[in-house]
């Protein structure tokens, strides 16, 4: 048994498998496990099996002992997925680059307030600010999720930039079924400020996905004080300020639910999908050509024009789902050629209806699809999935598929 | 001295002149103002000259003594004018077109409950919903309220659809000095309906435009109760809600000032301009090439086509005033072509920040104008006024002209 080989170890009815890495004390076995992660465990009472010889030429010395997070039997697994953003600032990469060499020790080495509180795995996906986030990445964020679960992590953190959080959060929210919680945090202050909210935010987020809430949500601070995260659904949730760290808010209804940064407790105030209660899914394709358009008033008909050609529009309307009345026309035409065009409200909360007014029965009649109470952006992200996974997409948007649409808004509660 | 004559009365200290109308009582002299208003007068002690005779060609009867409005001369003169909307449901215009025979009677009838609160003119400047609006209507609306100021007028309501209510608002903030309130008002549940807004909304709206306050305001419903309406700055007000009556929302700050119902008390809690402080001016021109364009996610650049050949350019960025960093160099050509791009936030709440990250400095290296912590409607509205109207539209959108930028927001507060 030598580092390099490729070993199989048992202690405590559990079982790891990877390569030996090497060790500086003789009481610790160090294996670096499949998922990336390196494990340190007890040697007492551990059979090791080697499985194969030198699979890896590793140098003595090459890995330090006082690195080495020790693996607890007794706490759940997290997967810490980065995408970059303010609070992947804190994080030490070994470059600016995206790698796979984001471990166990870079977690603790970003955010030492999470030791003790899970094992963990980290994951690289993305190192970007979320303003440049795209569809490709959306993609790849998915598949490294479904795979951290498929691999047993028992919830998974994804470190996400937050002017885009919402969006990515809404797209993981219609391509994963998921067992367990998958939950977003990000950070508006970056570490070298004494206001910055990343390690409440991520230790709350650790708390989350150790918890028995099976969704995408997004955590993040509550006020602004430091004492607690509020967790929103991924499809309900947007930023609501530029700078504050309470930026984030649930649109329609209080938040999912809470954590308590002292105390560690999580308490939920709504229903939700109980951790187990779905299998593992993946629906990862989406329709890229689709586009969200804002109508204010004075902007011409031609503005249209951006869709032309493309599978789907997101128009967001005023009021209960309005645009001027010249656009009925042109929007008949996009929609006969093909693209799936739905209404959405600027006003943000509350449900649209063009049943009240002609100009909105003449919309329903040129073949929008009413977006119910979706929020514009998700309902882009929504459209997108839509048309790329059901075989009906306008009946699929009036459809709840993630907590997307309420059934009865219940704004300012 | 007949019907059909232009006479000039004066009575009390007040002089009226306008053309003589039939009268069925003896002890009434009812004139109608150049303004477009009826005046009923009483006869005793009252001093009538006939400038001409004979201007209008009046049946006997047409008029009958019943609808006249007796004027008060203890109380305000208050001009109602109607643009449309779900409020001007509840008006029983003649024709449903455009027309200037909206008088007195016209908005008595309308809401009962006005009666005794002021004197009233009534004027038509379109019958549209607020979703059709353009900014030719807006210009006639200015013109409308300048001239209906320059009248006499001791406040003016404005009766607006809901959807664009805001813009409106935004367009007179901009365009004129005010002596007198300016309010805004309308209904988001039509008058057949019980728990219609339009009594309250233009009951509170009229004490509004009583007040102290010479600013543009918009007067809607606080809560869900019909306890008080509160009153917003026009430029920084939002419709909230596709439906609720409390749909309107000051946004980074508590609202100007509130109307209760049942008392009449008009009470604010910021500073504002006091009535007569500034001198009636009108600066009406509006560059009307300016698009708003908001940015999500999966967007391409191409969308930025849009701009092209365009006097300005709102965007509607992410978090502290993002849009993908491919944009930043299609942004520098739009400005190096003479476009004015002014960057907003789709956070609503918050100030615009380009100068923390690398992809918000490159995109002022690009040339784009921070718009501080501007609305973005309200921002799309003053750029238009800005290139008409000033020699530096990117200095003039960073200076308050209006309420529109707020030293320091004071969000959720």
């Amino acid at each position: 048994m030598n580092p390099g080989d490729r070993v199989r170890v048992e202690r405590a009815e559990q079982t790891f498998e990877g390569v030996l890495l090497p060790s500086s004390t003789a009481s610790n076995l160090v294996v670096k496990l499949d998922g990336g992660y390196n494990v340190g465990i007890d040697r007492d009472d551990a059979d090791v099996d080697v499985l194969e010889s030198d699979v890896y030429d590793i140098e003595e010395g090459e890995t330090s002992d006082s690195s080495v997070v020790e693996f607890d039997p007794d706490l759940p697994t997290i997967s810490l997925i980065s995408t970059g953003g303010t609070i992947a600032s804190t994080v030490d990469y070994r470059t600016g680059a995206v790698t796979a060499r984001f471990d166990a020790k870079d977690v603790l080495r970003a955010v030492p307030d999470l030791a003790g509180r899970a094992n963990y795995r980290g994951r690289v996906v993305a190192n970007i600010l979320s303003e440049n986030m795209t569809t490709d990445v959306w993609q790849d964020l998915a598949q490294a999720v479904y795979d951290e679960i498929e691999n047993g992590a028992d919830g998974v953190v994804v470190m996400h930039g937050t002017d885009t959080m919402q969006f990515t959060a809404s797209a993981l929210s219609f391509m994963l079924d998921t067992p367990v919680p998958i939950v977003f945090t990000g950070s508006q202050r970056s570490a070298d400020r004494p206001s910055s909210d990343n390690v409440m935010n991520a230790v709350c987020a650790v708390e989350a996905a150790k918890s028995d809430c099976a969704e995408v949500m997004v955590c993040m601070h509550e006020s602004e004080s430091d004492d607690d995260c509020a967790l929103h659904r991924g499809t309900r949730v947007r930023k609501n300020h530029t700078s504050r760290r309470d930026a984030f808010t649930t649109i329609g209804a209080k938040p999912l639910g809470r954590v308590e940064y002292d105390t560690e407790e999580v308490t939920f105030r709504h229903e939700y999908n109980e951790r187990g209660a779905q299998e593992l899914a993946l629906s990862a394709d989406l329709e890229s050509e689709v586009e969200l358009l804002k109508f204010t008033p004075g902007m011409g008909v031609e503005a249209l024009d951006l869709a032309d050609g493309k599978a789907g529009l997101v128009l967001e309307g005023t009021g209960l789902g309005h645009v001027h009345s010249d656009w009925a026309e042109r929007i008949s035409e996009l929609v006969d050629d093909g693209t799936t065009v739905v209404m959405t409200s600027q006003c943000i909360e509350g449900r649209v209806c063009d049943r009240v007014y002609d100009t909105g029965r003449d919309l329903l009649d040129a073949g929008i699809v009413e977006g119910e109470d979706m929020l514009p952006g998700t309902a882009k992200v929504k459209l997108m999935w839509a048309l790329a996974n059901s075989d009906d997409p306008a009946t699929t948007m009036q459809e709840p598929i993630a907590g997307e649409i309420t059934d009865r808004s219940v704004p300012w509660e």
